[in-house]
């Protein structure tokens, strides 16, 4: 047993000695597995009926969504409190802002979420038009993982834009693991937007893409040069309206603009613009 | 508190307005949870002992299967039901066969199941045969991603060919998001098929995949154009028997045909077809 | 109701027929719940503070590790006395030495626990330091995917290289199901190492990585040929120190060396060494 | 397997032929854990902070609050609809009423809750005077029996006689289940009320309690005679205020009364009302 | 550290010495939870429709009932083989016949619910016609704790009959535990039997009850000497049909016999027999 | 909906009004939940291998022990801390003190392990001695109420003794509310102590039980007078050893001593003291 004892000695010796990857009790930081239950929360508020245990029945459904609203209020209030503290930290002046910050932030994507369900409401009929196999919106929603990861995107999105730190980010990975597509919370996406398959999909922080645009598995919008110095600059492509990209393409670079109802061919590498209605194709291998 | 109450009301008429993505008490639709816990315990029929509270053990295993059985086409009944119900929606005379049907889509599926361990049991073996890295069939079953999204595959497209509506697309979302592996359940795949890795992986709805066939990550066969007229046709490539294809290979369109065993290198890109016995590559970069 | 009793009796049928594919009671295999179940243990161990319900208070601290010290150990023995077991079978001599070669190895990655936790907090320095986007270790390990799996690797590779099989494939499939980044836990993988995005790298199972490499999202390090006359070759390509490599690049064989500080663009196909210091890159598209 | 087979037809069977244990689907009725449910919700909505992981903090108690608030009507509504219809039945007027009804109780019950705590609020209090074992109100919160019968009751009672039928009883018994306190949500009940151990009282439905009333386990307050047309006659005893009564009393009949301040010893059998600031007694045994 | 490791040698030490509190992994004995389980899903087969998520749809019933059944047989012939396997201990002929002991004795029960559900529902019928307070048969069966001590009884007795050990105690002590009624699963007790409030009842093993009895709480139907010796005489009283005994009545002895239709008073003490149509009173105190 | 939002404010308000039934987030006050889960770990050291999940196997036995062991010595440590800092609340010089007392009050309870152990054997064989009906060890482990509630006791008794305040009432009420049994953990208790059925037994704070007592249902040993003045005073009875107690007996009063290897008939009452051998009986009734 004594080897067990010493083990565990040395343990806790290296919880003193590698600091950055402890959790300290003083530390305030967003709890992941809450954060995750918030969202899907917000899911249900967003796509109501949808749950084993539940139906759009007229009379309890007011309640129903009652009881939801305060109770991703009250839990996103204080996840967001502890992102703001953990930044702040040790100012005092500070601190005494971030409960107001945090309630606000949390009633403001509440108060979103109508305009968040319009605009999913047309990423859903996108994926209905833009997928031969599809034969319902229900079908859309309950399988497809390219809508899941957009309508996480549009509620992580509002919040990263309501200045809320590092939640937009969990929320984000969470729909890429689950889905295999990676979109920055930052990202500037318009509506109808469709991903078909997914994995593999990477949209960089800094993309602006338009409206009706339809991207495939493997696609990356991404930055030529990850360096620090550039955090706060324009690094990935501009993609306009009415623009097709084709499974695996990669396109760089924040200089790089698809114009207008462009086609961009599968397994393409792109890092100049294109103007509008250009058509881009992979030659095939020998 | 009057602007939570302001916000509930807000989204309460958003259910109003944006219609397209609530799920009504009226219409019936599949739960995406319990077709996934029918999918569960159908993969724990086919592979039995694997649970942790549960062995192979002469005594009760009857009894442990008449369960499970019973369970699943109870429960896949029902929810076979209301996919039906979901379609003919108001036509009463259609209305009284669904429930016919389902349970006899449920029942075909149980008879099915000897014959469609006897095909994973083939795929286990093309798994254990295909990877110097598998030392026994028991590890490729518990952690190969691409048996997992094959076995499913293998339900999903005996109840798609039952003319099942949205179930069999369920489930094959639900082994993509766990294996990153796309398979479309209506594709048509032979015996003892090999995917290794597999993150990313697309196969097609009108794909046909002869015998003895190995793919690797990253692979799609996919379509050239993705227009709502072709539903119905074949989009999809033919992949003849004992091909190989390596990792990021494309290869698009219903008419190619990848003739009988021949390998394609990683990262080609393919849309015409290839005599058998051909072999693809591509050249390195500079 | 006959039907069904006769759909039974076939299953019961064909798990006599079908053998390879049951467990039998008399086998002995780890079970992969259980598996999951300790590797989440360790990772509570590795990173403290992060549970819901726990955090790193000086009182109690001693005593939560203590549990979970002792808890990983008792189970992690039993599931690799099983793993041995299934290999050495009737060999009685064998079996005997089983248990205390189970215990031995879970004490030991016990032991290991400080070595590992300084490495991770290394790879979670170079994500902060790799990606512009990150604010802080603490959004590093509780959102970045790529962390996620070089953590279970390095629990998962020295598991491996105290002989244990099984266990260690089923934690780096764990991993791989929930990033979408395969590391074969036999690779051999230096200091600070940072895989960004990730969905769809593969790292095969002699790969040998130099320290403050990194990768970017479905970069393959494979094999040229898949042989299994080939298995207990360097298949796998070697990274030395600095290197850095883009998005969807492949590199591929056993004698291919990229040399120190070289930068290998996205979309590469690499199949033969490079000098150190070298730049590849991969043409636009037209 | 025919055994099995037969005895299935045999219990089906059974469901058409004993049909008053049946639960039919055109019925409705309240569910006993649904029931449960939203008691255990009003209790903590009664007693704030005591919840593992909630506390009284200002910040998030109103959205804590308001999403209890609403689960409960919303629950509750549900629950009370179904038993209100239940006895309708066929009569479509009635069943018109029946929504509003329930919603009705549901949140006059939820404006009574502060009312509720202050009659429990001297509960408790009445309970710390009362033992001499007392600590503090927050032991008598969390480990005394009688108060969380007494508690029970008070919310069983507001509804009981709002007119809602079935749900008092189902929500009294589950108290008895956990407490051996059985006291009938009809029983008119005063202010500061105490019941010590507790096990085997009963209390029946046309009891009339005065304030400050303290009894011992196994204390019977019961009918002298059980007969079905006595249903809507005063047939349980009447305490008056300050009344004491030990362990195992038996007071039978509706016109008995305990005047005021009265003691009735323990193990006594009281058939006739007594006067008040009398003393019974039970004589010791030989 | 050192006194917690030194606190685990003595506990294991203990292990060693105080050996009759331990269970052995030699030794079978059933398990209490898994007993448990199987009787709360007998508990289903006889009251269908009362779960949460269940109907008696038609549709479903035949699935649902058929894998409950399974279910139960499957898990009930584990427990009882262990606890026939606990009494042969190291008899390997007795061993051998334990199996099939087992699966008769679980078919045996299952053949028997039809008939176990018949006279339950004579039990309803006389619980809802005894309480004057009783609305319908479906309150009965939700809320009370008599009915539900009888029904634990009906299983366990015939599990008693057909020679099982120790199950049917498990069983009946479960009930005892959550109503507060004690009915030893050898006692034998007619039909439309009722018990009303109920906590404090006990009705001893050598107990024989006729048709139509009715009782009231902390009635002891009990022992007048506890002697090994006497261990399989007849210990306790014969109470025929037609009967009433009122609150907190003490009957003991294995010749007591009260007669046909007699009504036994509250807190009275009986020892000895009494004729057809006797009224026992007890006297008011003092 | 504004009918609601009122009703919120009113709780709102009321919880600042009623304040003593609320628990503040100053305040510490163990939480009931995590006693009840740390007595459930305390039970299965005590009975080791009666869980589903385990058994006593030589190989993983001891660090499943250990685990345990350093679980329950940190979940107790926390709750005896929030226990003692209730009681010296703003006394900074006494909190301090807290947490090393709450530490040694843990590991003491664990240190005295062994002994409980070895008590609760000699009540387990008590139990089997006592009653004719037990038909081994482990069935009077898994099924007597009696025995569950004297292990509770034996542990709350312990840490009483120990001076942790709240804690052992709240282990003796969950063991009151499974079974019926109302131990104060302040009472002392010899060793081979039985008490068959049990259901309304109650057994006061200064009792004193000798060895070898027996007592049976509804048994009350109780205070003769309960005011506020007596708190410290002897109250309860002393019963010597050999003592059988029947059922429904009534001993009250902290002078009245049941002399040695006396018996108390059922249902008696008795308020003074009997000398050794005495046989005490009730009439039976007319």
């Amino acid at each position: 047993m004594s080897k067990i004892d010493n083990a565990v000695e040395q343990i806790l010796e290296s919880y003193q000695k590698y600091g950055g990857i402890n959790l300290d009790e003083a530390a305030n930081f967003p709890n992941r597995q809450n954060v995750i239950n918030v969202l899907q929360d917000i899911q249900s508020l967003i796509f109501p009926g949808y749950r084993v245990d539940e139906s759009l029945d007229s009379m309890t459904l007011k309640f129903v969504t009652g009881a939801r609203v305060n109770r991703i209020v009250g839990m996103l209030t204080r996840e967001i409190k502890k992102a703001l503290f953990f930044i702040v930290r040790d100012d005092a002046v500070e601190q005494s802002h971030c409960f107001n910050l945090a309630e606000q932030a949390s009633i403001a994507l509440i108060e979103e979420i109508p305009e968040i369900r319009r605009k999913i409401g047309l990423d859903v009929q996108a994926a209905f038009a833009g997928d031969p196999a599809a034969k319902s919106n229900e079908e859309v929603i309950v399988s497809y993982p390219g809508l899941e990861a957009i309508s996480v995107y549009r509620v992580a999105h509002f919040l990263c834009k309501s200045g809320v730190p590092v939640i937009p980010r969990i929320m984000s990975e969470y729909a890429h693991g689950k889905t295999g597509i990676d979109i920055n919370p930052g990202a500037t996406i318009g509506e109808s937007f469709f991903i078909d398959h997914g994995t593999g999909v990477v949209i960089g922080e800094s993309c602006v893409i338009g409206n009706n645009v339809k991207i495939y598995q493997g696609v990356t919008l991404g930055a030529l040069s990850v360096k620090k110095e550039l955090m706060d600059k324009k690094r990935h492509p501009t993609i306009e309206d009415n623009v097709t990209i084709y499974a695996n393409a990669t396109i760089l670079g924040g200089e790089t603009i698809i114009g207008k109802g462009s086609v961009i061919g599968g397994n393409t590498w792109v890092t100049k613009s294109v103007p509008a209605g250009s058509l881009l194709t992979q030659e095939a291998s020998k």
